[in-house]
């Protein structure tokens, strides 16, 4: 793929990841996070929350299978991946347009936590190059 | 802080991450990421590794001490930082320059790892803003 | 600001930009850029179009007037801004969600275009710093 | 290519470009960027200039005959690019390291400038995807 919307987002997921198997056997997460960014109050110089922003975010075989393993709601997170977007029809017939992040990468931030890694020795993911477009599945 | 130049760099800690206290007493961590691109050879169709890229990155206070415990050399890392360059003289009076990625969120891969994340409920933590610029001190 | 999503995107403006004063007197602009991923196909080795990213963009002041003298419909240019999101009720009271950028950078790109830059001498742009968050005003 | 280290650089341009064609006969331009951050001084409250980011940027082809007939020293540019690193042996025989942004988009930025925009019909662009990996010529 070229000429794709890279992004990364920094914040807490608002629920625990869901995990699935896809029609066609691949395992697939999904999970949301809040990025609320920060800002000083010019006149108190206090530090105060601005509007968060929302990202659905999917990820694919092993990576998934790590982050349902890993992640849990309330735990920030480091998301490297691509901005999609997907329209729908509604039963009346209304179009919808729905933002999602594609993960390539993801990690629990270590601002606030600390974390007790565990390699996975993965035949099937030394196999694959990092960012390979995956099938197109039915998600 | 506005106007600086943000970057996520995926890649392998080289080393184990270097700990300590500056003068001033504050915590500081380095730590070297070797980011190697994937390209696909069109002859053959196969994926090969290409030229790594080497960031040496400084991380300070709370997050330096969470990375010392939770980092070691050879573990898959996404940090997101600014970059930053520092430029110094040598004995013979040469001027060198150095690139720095002065780190705002760094979390262990879970592409081929998983992660059990503790919570630390640090005090000094929740009162400093996230991106704060933090205060110059000798490194 | 801090920890807010930055992100930089590609792509085509689908439409002239549209230029207007707000309310409290503020020039503001906006327009939409479509940015379409490019793929190898598997099998034939050719490249095609992936599905479009479209993205609404809004720039203010000074920036919002040089983007409606310089860009137009069809243009390519590169965005840098940040990610946004706002909610809206609709008559029948269902909530709806938008994603915008919130422009800090914009340019057009040079990739199948050339451009005769003129310098716009700004005594108000010069006192403002570069990503400094805008007032509040109403759009 | 895959896990590249893509970067959004803004700032001036420090010379006039530098054009020239390789011994294969392709054209590349090369162009040095300072970006230089802004800080609020937390007594005063006044915005002063922070240690600027220097990073010498190459392009390949149209788009660096594009950037050599548009672009001039002193001019804000928004650039996207990956960010790449050199090593090369001094005559005494030590090695140093250079870090350069291989180009993918630049445009003139328009904060502080209009600009007049010029499509150019290319064949030999239009048929060559945005992001490939340009062949390896001598630079």
């Amino acid at each position: 793929m070229a000429n794709e919307t890279t992004i990364t987002i920094v914040g807490n997921l608002i629920d625990d990841p869901e995990f699935r198997f896809t029609t066609g056997g691949h395992a697939v997460v999904r999970f949301r996070v809040a990025s609320t960014p920060r800002y000083q109050d010019r006149q108190t110089g206090e530090w105060k929350d601005g509007t968060s922003l929302f990202l659905t975010c999917t990820a694919w075989r092993d990576l998934g299978e790590h982050i349902a393993e890993s992640l849990q709601r309330g735990m920030r997170v480091v998301v490297q991946g691509r901005l999609r977007q997907r329209t729908y029809e509604t039963e009346p017939g209304d179009k919808r347009t729905v933002y999602e992040l594609e993960v390539d990468e993801v990690g629990p931030s270590l601002r606030f936590a600390t974390a007790k890694v565990t390699k996975i020795r993965s035949a099937q993911a030394a196999d694959v190059p990092l960012h390979q477009p995956w099938p197109a599945v039915a998600a």
